[in-house]
């Protein structure tokens, strides 16, 4: 059910943490949550309701943006976010209904065949003296502005800004991207009727950007890929009436949560500077959404130690927010990224919800299988967040 | 999917008994069920299948209408009743498919001012021969017919009774209460065309009270809320093929189950006599449902204590149910009511299903926490009429 119409808004404070990817498998017995030395989450759990959570469907494994979508209580199903959005956002790119976002590569094509598709990996300073360089070239296509800003290494972003709104429908066109080396690159082709405009503006961004770097040793060709406009997605003020913001280092999550309305407050460093940025806004905020990315990246790396360390490292840090007092506090995570898979998995994930109206003493420790025996059950992920608006008394009662 | 289809009939007999917001929250360690000294109760659980039921979604706090719809197998989202009918239901007005039903108010009007919405509460004394007088006055108003009922102290039930059929479509017209004192009453609104006629005739309803009361000191004015038609809604008999009755003491539960086709058999009076009936009609139906409301009127007004000793009561009178020998006794609650919280609330509520077709030996007491344990596990409300058909062999095999 929609529960937008039950929202009631009040004073309430909620502390919302993803630690990415840290729902584990065991390796000799013990999953990384179970190694890990936690005593605070481990005490956390005993006096919270605890569970856990499937982030799409069962068996299905999801990336980071159906994965937050769906803790965020968005239908991972029904919002689907461009790749090349998710990018812009990232970025730092403001989009406007009226853009197609796209992420794209510096390559090296030779007699018309491309022999590197990331141009030698060039160095990040390179990018960015280059598209700075591209950008004063080619400031307008037909009328539609031409937005750039370079990534690491030999990633840039694009953005085709038009006179008027794009809808999702006109930005359906493939990628230019061969995706292996020693084969020619291909036509931005428009999948529907719809879409022309859109891969018309795209083949002469990539004839321009040709005749402009055909005198580069490396970065000579560019590839395009993720063409995708603005989904049409309600924020969370107008789905919770909260006043949110994020606090993530990496991009890609800052570009979700900007997605759906939240305030991103940019912040380097890791756990720690973001705890001390948590406690710096905790007073300008109702949902204040903290997301740790490096317990997914040791996960991906096969690093069990590592992610047992960071989730260690988060432990200690955990007195620190549990002292702000939030009227309700989430733990968990937009996925499993067990050491053992090496990458993202279709594990139900650990979750945790402390506030005053839960029961509590049902598990022993915040791991997989003491989650199980949670009060809460296996639940969707959408049913987090009405369980965190029940939690801070921000949901009316339905019908009389 | 919709079980009618694998409907059949036999000469089981079913026990459903709501302990109307028997769910709660601990306060210090424990919870109401937990506190309670209910023996044949947790007797009972641990020969019986246990669970917890989710009474419309997670974090959804059901009314009273949604909650007893979805334990009755009505989806509580697709079914919604109006407060009117609701209200009608319960006096004791037999609907029809040519009504629309109105909960009103007396008030006092002063300069076309609502000065009190409830014309100071008066006397039921008072109602009853105002309203008898009223009645008596407007009995028709553009040959629809005008049929008025007394409730508690101001309140009363106003049915207009057309010539023709109406939907729930036609009766769209908005409240004319103010909701605060100080402010002119509303006009009734039609919100689309086919309300006109509705909207017309409360309108010069309104304009006949007024005229009529205007020499009453307080009731000088009438209100008019919760405009609505019957709903339709498939009747026990018709969806089950269950003979159903209901024995409950407040009037808003008979209005419910006699809109689901049950007979509702009027009783005084609390547990003691609502078991005393159930045991006297028992031989005439296949399904009995018993309403037990106190308890979550403790749990409405936070009284812990007084919710502990009202299921300690129902527990000493549990042994005179078994010994009825139903084929599957049912025992759970419509939502939770925590006293900690002193409202319905969205937890998970504990049911007991009891059968010769069950595992049990899994829980030791018909609680919260242990009911967690249970072979049911946490399932939508909407579950437990096909657990129960099933457990009355009342079910066809699905497929070949």
């Amino acid at each position: 059910m929609d529960i937008s119409s039950l929202v009631q808004r009040n004073n309430t404070k909620i502390v919302f943490i993803i630690l990415d990817g840290v729902g584990g498998l065991p390796v000799n017995g013990k999953t990384e949550l179970e190694a890990a030395n936690k005593p605070n989450l481990d005490a956390l759990s005993r006096i919270s309701a605890c569970g856990l959570h499937i982030p799409v469907a069962h068996g299905i494994t999801p990336g980071s943006g159906p994965g937050h979508f769906g803790v965020f209580g968005y239908d991972p199903i029904k919002y689907e976010i461009g790749r090349g959005v998710l990018e812009a956002l990232g970025v730092g790119i403001e989009l406007k209904k009226t853009d197609v976002a796209l992420r794209c590569n510096y390559a090296t094509i030779k007699n018309g065949i491309i022999i590197d598709r990331r141009a030698g990996r060039i160095p990040t300073e390179k990018n960015v003296e280059l598209t700075e360089r591209l950008s004063n070239q080619i400031k307008e296509i037909d009328g539609v502005k031409i937005i750039l800003k370079p990534g690491k290494e030999h990633r840039f972003c694009l953005v085709l800004r038009f006179p008027e709104n794009i809808t999702e429908k006109e930005a359906v066109v493939t990628d230019t991207d061969p995706q292996k080396e020693g084969k020619p690159p291909a036509e931005p082709v428009p999948l529907n009727e719809e879409s022309r405009k859109v891969a018309e503006v795209a083949k002469k961004f990539i004839e321009k950007a040709e005749e402009f770097l055909k005198n580069e040793e490396r970065a000579n060709y560019v590839l395009l890929r993720g063409f995708s406009a603005l989904p049409h997605i309600p924020t969370f003020e107008e789905k919770y009436g909260l006043k949110a913001c994020s606090i993530a280092v990496y991009p890609m999550y800052r570009g979700i949560t900007r997605l759906l309305g939240m305030e991103t407050i940019p912040v380097e460093g890791d756990i720690k500077e973001e705890v001390e940025l948590l406690k710096k806004v905790y007073k300008d905020y109702d949902f204040l959404f903290v997301h740790i990315k490096k317990v997914d990246s040791f996960g991906e790396d096969g690093n069990f130690e590592g992610k047992v360390k960071k989730i260690e490292e988060f432990d200690s840090f955990l007195p620190e927010i549990i002292s702000l007092n939030p009227d309700t506090l989430v733990i968990t995570g937009d996925h499993s990224t067990p050491s053992l898979l090496k990458a993202h998995s279709w594990h139900p994930v650990p979750l945790l919800i402390n506030s005053p109206y839960v029961f509590g003493g049902l598990v022993n420790a915040f791991t997989e299988r003491e989650c199980l025996k949670g009060e809460l059950g296996i639940i969707p992920a959408t049913a987090i967040m009405p369980l965190v608006l029940a939690n801070t008394l921000r949901l009316k009662k339905f019908g009389a």
